[in-house]
């Protein structure tokens, strides 16, 4: 199956304690289309400026993934700067430039429009709405979501949420969008909201699956001896696992979700060992495998 | 294989946000030894006061916990009084009295000297190093610790670990003991000091054991929709850990140990089900079971 990652594409400044980086992709649905692409054809939509480099472009489609999605318009791209702290679980947002993404109106290319699996990474629910109205004939659609469109965008969040097969979510997100401190009742609730499914990311610990009929599933995530810059581990899981679904091409259901975990969170494992998708774009599939192989051994009796 | 577990027993007045309860039986060894009783023949070894309820030394031995290394002196309990917040995950202590600790000088009765398995539960490392000099011919030594030791003990600390085969803490602790945010990195560190193999216990996310050659494995805990006191979970992980390696009456090794953190991890979230150990004190071996089998399904593919 193909894959339409729709979501935002950014100009990222990132600041840890060990280094600063200036002018770097960011984005999630940058992050996402790299770590789909090495498992399933994949199609990008998004919106950049006029300042957004050339080069990240390339650096998308030498992944192969198609950009006829991302359109340019005159503003400025959307900027994050953001500085990581001592133990890179906690970060400080200094800088949020919304940009271009203000007056976004998401537009399918034709060919996009019979993409089969959808993933809505991390941008406003409007948009997600948009295109997803935009797709004919979607086989699974999983999204992600965070704290401001939970505060901001409650409405569009809560039609979108009866609209899609699968949400992804981050642990505090989850907690604050479901009113409870305990991970399982915050899955359970989550799947009261539309979704079939639901995944909640626990950063460094791994991520909880949850499914009708009180399904469960959990994953450790693949143990990084060190960690240069985590932005975007979380959208590279969801590109991970969309990867995985289209490239497996069976039906999707709890069992294929719980194989998929794995590819999941070996992407975000990637992810976190360079600066934005540098590493992403420098692995092959044979790195995957191994790491795949590595994880089962860390984590299967 | 038989155990000993050496450790504190305390009297606990714990407060929940939804509970609140007096004079329960508390302590390292006391959970440790209720969890490990499922599995094999413990003897515990520890001091109360002259407050101390018989009946919940009788809690202990209607598990059939030897109790003659409880010694029974004149002055108070140790006792412990604090208070869990909104997410159950962080806690105030209100009140430590050490009374009884204060001058505990740990004696082992004859037959507990030949003892296979030896837990050294939380307590001060000068205590389980009196406790370990005892043991004529301990087949595997695991100790927890805990923040004060480290910055109080750490001499005695220092030393305690070169004689132990496992160190068992806490993600915080370790994080302190070895000066690093990075779990994998605090991991290799322990291992530095001295054991063999470490575990590094996370709460309700799970555990990470380490083991020579940079062997690593990772298992999630067992998920709980209400979580009624955390209190001595860490405890029981210990207890269900050591009991499985002992009732598999096998080479402990990094195998084995793989194998003992699905127990450990079970006998951790009985123990969450309840105030005190009064969960463990009611269930039987086919509800562990049970929950094994379920954790086998919620973990493996």
């Amino acid at each position: 199956m193909n894959i339409l990652v729709a979501g935002t594409v950014a100009i990222d400044d990132i600041k840890t304690p060990s280094s600063s980086r200036k002018g770097l992709m960011g984005g999630s649905a940058a992050y996402a289309s790299m770590a789909s692409s090495f498992f399933a054809p994949t199609r990008i939509v998004g919106i950049v400026g006029r300042d957004f480099p050339e080069e990240h472009v390339h650096t998308l489609q030498q992944r192969e993934i198609c950009t006829e999605g991302i359109e340019r318009s005159e503003g400025d791209s959307f900027y994050w700067s953001g500085e990581y702290h001592e133990n890179m679980d906690e970060r400080t947002t200094h800088d949020v430039a919304v940009n271009v993404l203000e007056a976004y109106s998401p537009k399918l290319p034709v060919d996009y429009q019979s993409s089969e699996i959808i993933v809505l990474a991390n941008m406003s629910p409007k948009n997600q709405l948009d295109v997803l109205s935009q797709c004919s004939s979607p086989k699974f659609v999983v999204a992600d979501t965070m704290d401001i469109w939970i505060q901001m965008e409650g409405d569009s969040l809560a039609e979108l949420l009866t609209k899609i097969d699968m949400l992804v979510i981050n642990e505090s997100e989850a907690k604050m969008f479901t009113e409870t401190g305990n991970l399982v009742q915050a899955g359970r609730r989550l799947l009261q909201t539309g979704p079939q499914y639901a995944i909640i990311k626990t950063g460094e610990h791994g991520a909880l699956l949850f499914g009708p009929e009180e399904e469960f599933f959990r994953v450790g995530a693949y143990p990084l001896a060190s960690v240069e810059d985590p932005t975007g581990a979380g959208d590279s899981f969801l590109g991970g696992l969309a990867g995985f679904l289209a490239e497996s091409n069976q039906q999707i259901n709890f069992s294929a979700l719980k194989q998929a975990l794995s590819p999941a969170t070996i992407m975000a494992s990637f992810t976190c060992e360079a600066f934005s998708v540098e590493r992403l774009a420098e692995i092959g599939r044979a790195e995957i495998d191994e790491r795949l192989k590595a994880y089962r051994r860390y984590t299967q009796l």
